[in-house]
């Protein structure tokens, strides 16, 4: 598909966006039919395009940057936008990685044979065409594209509108990494215009995309909650706890709340509400909040919490009001609550937290096992860190995003996520029975 | 919760589904974490409440029947909506029959230690709380009531108006035997009013409904589609196809394509159109052209399908048009179509079909491999009738509906589809590096 002009009238835009949902559509059927060898010789055209392209990426990022400057954009927006020289071949090595990923389509598991005579299995097949929804890094252009053709499902990309040079070069050699290795260039589309609107067309297409992948900050997600007519694959926040049970090892959870808050602050897995149970929180609050202290973060507090650190000499803390315990802070602020227990921690997390990622530091099994079962949400954790809750770490190999929802894919979404399991039937003449 | 008069002000029912709701929510958490032993003895308690309260039902029953006979219910209505004694045995052996399930709540799979020595796995858990909206057969009530239970659900039950005094009954022994095994009321609750607009009201509350799952016609689906803001489990139509290749068994062929439709016309697994491969058609269609003739199916065919049935003999033959290909008759009517061989036989049910459940006879194993890979159904089968799609046929044990959808569950949808996987990370103090 062309470019269309920034500014175009709403008819022009939707007929454009419909011609590429039609364009993705057919060519759905030829990607899920696609051998691994096909899809692995696209991935390695893609890597290699990369790494020859390597000038003209920069050149087109350079333009971006240029003008995302002029148009005053903050230093971690810059951030996210600039692809260095070292930024591209990272691109690159992520593509070879998910090349050397095994194909996951066309596999049959639990063929079992029925008392009618049938077998009857699973088939892993592909959702069928994704829409990828993105701001400002346009590396994601290039991730999701090797993860959609690795899966066999056909691409519909939006990325934001600062990146929108980068993304059409990278667009430009995924396009002609799939022509190189004779499958459909509509497989992966770049919508190439920088109207906003044309998100909006695009979540309302539900004939011809299955499913849309939103990354991006909450408040893409809320407009999408509100205008998608397409199932989601998503995460609304990361309101992630680390509770400190009264059993913990004091020098793990100092470490883990250390590392579950401090690693990275920006991150959705991160820890942004401490609970310590009471009977231990005169021994580990003031550890812990020296250590936070030193780090600079800002500590908002319940009473409790306040008398303790207060009395151990913690400076600069900060009455935690209701509104804290539902706050995603991606910086470095963190609410600590004191909690008579286990089953008040449940609560706490059941209640104010986003069903992302929770820890629980323990010795005792009774209380591990009962936090992994009763804490809803979509990792949950024994003595490690909440940062662990990430596609690498869990061994996918990659990840298109993390859902918080129940249906379907929960947590860390890797390629199986973009995929859906059909029942294959084996028979030999069978018919039903009256 | 009580029953509200039939016509009640729109803002009081809405207080009365809301309040279901948030008692459903509630119940869901003690439902989670409900042992094994204590949903069976509920579902054993549910069982023996069937039995011992068999007159009460009978009583309740005859006053729908009798309401119904006076509203002019046709009679396939009226067979629908009557419960009688052996029906209500039957809906007491389901019950023990999902009772001798396996109970997949907490069970944790796939469990890999990572670099970094945490261990990732998955447990299965429920999905929280689910709306079951439902038309004329009340014995729906008590099976959606025993899925739900088993896989540790809560539940919001809407049946059709015609059964209100049966679900009344029904519902009440499902409340009591959830309280004999000490388990919450509430996780079993029926809207307990006639009044439509309860349907919109609860598809409306996200808060308290993970998801529903719509059993009835096609009406109350596509209204569910356009104003429900909940996901569902359903399935629209449908139409379900049997492709008969040049290189089929000429008797199996005959033996499924007449099995797929004649042993049920008002099933969704039913055959709905018969596609032929051209180098067989001469031979195969008289033959079961005739079969359908002497058990009264009315053939629509493409015009070579009528050459050939017309030379044969074959009375009372209709011309079909393109609406036919997309139509779901559920009746004593087939469409019939001659295609050149496999392409265009895959070609059109991806195009006509509803992606419910299509089927292959074939002796060529590369066409049957391909027939499963390409054809974009929940169901897919070689050498076997469509009518096989269904749980109990597939080993699930049981069936809450079917699904067309790619998201979450495809298919026969049993108890995992009720259920999610979360993560699950064991550590022993690990965090995570830089």
């Amino acid at each position: 598909m062309n470019a269309l002009p920034e500014k175009t009238a709403a008819s022009e835009l939707a007929t454009y966006v419909r011609a590429i949902g039609a364009a993705a559509r057919a060519a759905a059927a030829p990607m899920a039919r696609a051998s691994t060898a096909d899809k692995d010789r696209a991935l390695a055209a893609l890597a290699q395009g990369l790494r020859a392209g390597r000038d003209a990426i920069a050149r087109a990022n350079a333009e971006d940057l240029a003008r995302a400057r002029a148009g005053g954009l903050d230093a971690a927006a810059l951030d996210r936008l600039a692809l260095s020289s070292a930024a591209i071949e990272t691109m690159a090595l992520g593509v070879d990685q998910i090349q050397r990923l095994a194909d996951p389509i066309g596999s049959i598991d639990d063929v079992r044979p029925r008392p009618s005579g049938i077998q009857v299995g699973r088939m892993r097949v592909p959702l069928g065409v994704i829409g990828i929804i993105y701001e400002s890094r346009p590396n994601v252009t290039v991730d999701a594209a090797a993860l959609c053709i690795k899966s066999g499902n056909a691409t519909v990309l939006r990325g934001g509108s600062e990146a929108i040079e980068s993304n059409r070069v990278l667009a430009r050699l995924v396009a002609e990494a799939l022509a190189a290795a004779g499958l459909p260039r509509d497989a992966v589309q770049l919508i190439d215009t920088t109207d906003r609107e044309a998100v909006g067309q695009l979540v309302r297409l539900p004939e011809f995309i299955d499913v849309i992948v939103p990354r991006g900050g909450r408040s893409l997600i809320e407009r999408l909650m509100r205008e998608s007519r397409v199932p989601m694959i998503k995460h609304l926040d990361g309101i992630c706890h680390v509770y400190v049970d009264d059993t913990a090892d004091l020098d793990m959870a100092v470490r883990i709340a250390d590392n579950a808050k401090t690693q990275r602050y920006g991150t959705c897995n991160t820890m942004e509400t401490l609970l310590v149970a009471a009977a231990l929180a005169a021994e580990f609050l003031p550890r812990i909040g020296r250590r936070y202290a030193e780090k600079g973060v800002e500590l908002r507090g319940c009473p409790a919490t306040l008398a303790i650190l207060g009395a151990a000499g913690i400076p600069g803390l900060v009455a935690a009001s209701e509104e804290d315990w539902r706050t995603e802070y991606l910086a470095p602020i963190l609410s600590i609550r004191v909690v008579d227990g286990l089953d008040a921690a449940i609560a706490h997390i059941n209640t104010y937290g986003s069903r992302h990622t929770d820890a629980i530091v323990t010795n005792d099994h009774p209380r591990a096992m009962r936090f992994l079962r009763e804490v809803d949400s979509a990792s949950v954790m024994v003595n490690a860190s909440t940062r662990f809750a990430d596609g690498f770490e869990y061994g996918l190999g990659a990840e298109i995003g993390i859902s918080n929802d129940k249906l379907h894919a929960r947590g860390p979404v890797g390629l199986d996520g973009l995929t859906s399991l059909k029942y294959v039937v084996l028979g030999s003449g069978q018919v039903r029975g009256a």
